[in-house]
């Protein structure tokens, strides 16, 4: 059934199924093509390219404006590097694909597809890290990475080849340092999803599920519909555990050898996911006008006595927005209006531009929006900046509808049962004393995963652990994950 | 020994020995560092990558204009698919890396590691592909690629991964419709090359010489320093040989299915070697300023009475030429100019503008220009105006320059003996009747390879094949190759 008439039938279909809601749309709106035959690969399509093109745009500023520096490394890793960390690859061995085979030949040293790209960087930063000058180097590429998933895979979400993923690798002189570090990824990262709209809880992840090989953990998570949770960030302190197997030195200014300290964090295509997930409806994608391939469409609704006129002041406005940086599109196609909206607003097109016979005679516009419905009649002449003042708005009113929708989704429990109720639709919010015997008891209850301590607020001080009572500041996130 | 030292003992050490002066330049400019442990495999350095942004993003500007649309598909292609297209896999087997295992488990169908993207991308067309109106559809995506290389490799010419291929795969209703895009795609190719200031000639590779799979090949050539032709870049008409295969059918006006005919392109980062190996000299890179990371480079020569002045003046200057849209850097550090001078040379800078104590008395500036070393005094109220001024002097030098050498190394033999002493520092055009045995004898005796016949040349209408005789009006390019 068809997201519009799922609609006219039943109500709203992303609330009532997410996830057929999400499959068709991934298709309608040509953002990926699930019918590529292998399990957990997909293919971009030319829009849904478009798209991931100006998310990861806004990615590269952010990271480019703080002094990271973009490299390419290779994707084949050879297995005596890979095998050196050992928790490292205790972590993925389960994951990890194997090229055995060139041509006709059997390799002499099998390789692996990255699943991420340390042991492929290490040794490298090994020959680029020679004194404390030298430091901080930060490096980050998007690439391909891969993972044998053997449970469900989904597009954009659970993949085996992940085709985009931004992965940045620091080294520093201190632990401090490298801290410090993590605090600017995650300054960069709120900024990002801030960009996107999209609202999140940034915690630090329990001892058993940071990273292999990390001091620590620090994790961003989305809200779905479905009021699961989609980690669509990480950030880990790796202090000196790949340094010292990789043998990352650095001369200090004693002239003495010390063990370089390092973070790494990652963003993969999950951001897209959220995207398109949290603001779309029962009409197709809304995006916010920073990442819209098309940020506004203008259709012309001709009748022949006037066509030639509408059809001139329709081109002259496209060139107007265009020449102002404005990523516009004249639909100027057969077909009726009703049809056009239709498949423009399945694309998430923030702005409408409607010009008929009537609009000509009052040298006037219709902009009508796609988060709000909201039509505006507009002189032609203020038509340039009213449109600009609407992008401009448009991300603002989607910053605040996501937020308050988050925030009515993140509920204070103070027992097992209400952390129960809570997380069918959205996050409970507990006191939790960091033990892990009380944390696996509210897993195991509430079958849910606890998301880790919010690094940004403390509780009051009578806070008292959900299961044993004792008392804690912390706050800590529960909720059912992706 | 160094390129500089070199240079002081012998000569210039491009000339002399082409390949230590390639392998050192990429590693002291930093463009790929050859030190990752796996053969064949290559790190882009950050600065190597900015280039690499640069040059693509002209090629991405040159295929979205003709309206390709750039999508993105899966790494892996299935066993079952890619053994579909019988020529397609003879002309590959050898050179496949194949993934035999994911995790712990052996996969039920082994996967190939993308050599080329037809049997990822042509399953998915014949489903984008229903009708007349969907034609012409003109996809590319930029890529990593895999060749099990048992030859000698070396970076960016001859690799196992290669890291940046541009391929384009179009459908068209029929074989001229096809054969009109292999047009437009020798136009794109002709401006990206004459925008890198790339001469090159432009061939129909002979039959056995073709794309597996293909009607015919076109292909781009460039003349290395070392008198060798390296392919930079393919055109090849697909017929529907491709089409057949895949199933890839449309409706055509009277409703009846017909097979489609397809082609395909594709530039690599052999392009880079090229633009490298052709514009470089002793002292380092020289890049066109279209595709420099750092276009302007500006030098205080400070003394302590006066830095304090220099300084704010060199900040204008970098602001302003920043605010027109250049590429500018102060080097500010520490660090005598001469030891500035040399690292910037190495890059490729095509301006330096230097500032000292008696230009600021002067009001003027020093502007040296890369390609010729010349040296210019320009008042500082024209220094911008100058500088936009010499920037579009450079590249078309550059493009007189290359152009003119690269017709010098060209040579027109009659003979056999001929070719073999031509062919030692660059290409021998020659008459050639098309028959293969002919062929053979040219390639044999003169060790050599024919590049084929050229597109936009005819010979005179009594030239003879330079072996049997007969009589050629078709120009013919023989060159040693990489």
């Amino acid at each position: 059934m068809s997201i519009t008439k799922y609609l006219e039938v039943t109500g709203s279909m992303k609330e009532e199924n997410f996830s057929e809601w999400y499959n068709e749309i991934l298709g309608k709106a040509e953002i990926m093509d699930v019918r590529y035959p292998v399990k957990g690969l997909y293919v971009w399509y030319p829009f849904g390219f478009a798209l991931r093109k100006n998310v990861y745009g806004i990615l590269r500023d952010l990271l480019d404006e703080k002094d990271h520096l973009e490299a390419l490394f290779p994707l084949l890793i050879p297995k005596d590097e890979f095998m050196k960390e050992a928790e490292h690859i205790r972590g993925f061995e389960d994951e990890v694909y194997w090229v055995d085979r060139g041509g006709l030949d059997k390799l002499d040293v099998p390789l692996a597809l990255r699943p991420t790209s340390e042991t492929a960087m290490y040794p490298i930063f090994k020959l680029w890290v020679r004194s404390h000058a030298d430091l901080p180097l930060k490096i980050y590429q998007v690439v391909n990475t891969f993972r044998h998933e053997t449970k469900h895979t989904r597009p954009l979400i659970r993949l085996r080849e992940i085709t985009s993923f931004k992965e940045a690798h620091t080294v520093h002189a201190t632990w401090e340092d490298a801290e410090n570090q993590v605090k600017e990824a995650v300054k960069i990262y709120s900024k990002f999803f801030q960009s996107l709209a999209i609202p999140h809880t940034i915690c630090k992840r329990p001892e058993w599920d940071k990273f292999p090989g990390a001091d620590y953990t620090i994790a961003f998570d989305a809200l779905m519909p479905d009021g699961k949770t989609l980690q669509v960030g990480t950030i880990h302190h790796l202090g000196t555990n790949f340094s010292k197997t990789f043998d990352i030195q650095y001369e200090d200014e004693n002239g003495e050898q010390q063990y370089a300290n390092q973070t790494c964090y990652g963003i993969s295509e999950r951001c897209i996911a959220a995207l398109i997930s949290i603001h779309g409806d029962d009409r197709g994608l809304i995006l916010p006008p920073e990442v819209a391939p098309t940020q506004v469409v203008i259709i012309p609704i001709m009748f022949s006595d006037s066509s030639k006129e509408i059809l001139k002041v329709c081109k002259k406005i496209c060139s107007d927005l265009k020449n102002a940086k404005i990523r516009a599109v004249l639909d100027d196609s057969d077909g009726r209006p009703g049809s056009k909206y239709y498949k423009w607003e399945l694309k998430g097109v923030p702005l409408r531009i409607e010009i008929g016979p009537r609009d000509i005679e009052n040298k006037s516009a219709i902009i009508v929006r796609r988060d709000t419905s909201e039509k505006e009649k507009v002189p032609l002449e203020e038509l340039l900046e009213q449109t600009e003042s609407l992008l401009g708005t448009v991300l603002k009113n989607l910053q605040k509808n996501t937020k308050k929708s988050f925030k009515s989704n993140i509920c204070v429990c103070k027992t097992l049962d209400q952390v129960k109720e809570s997380i069918k639709v959205g996050i409970a919010k507990i006191a939790w004393c960091g033990n892990e015997d009380c944390a696996r008891l509210i897993e195991e209850k509430a079958d849910a995963d606890i998301l880790g301590e919010s690094i940004n607020e403390k509780g009051d001080s009578d806070c008292n652990c959900i299961v044993c009572g004792k008392g804690s500041e912390k706050i800590t996130y529960v909720a059912r994950t992706y």
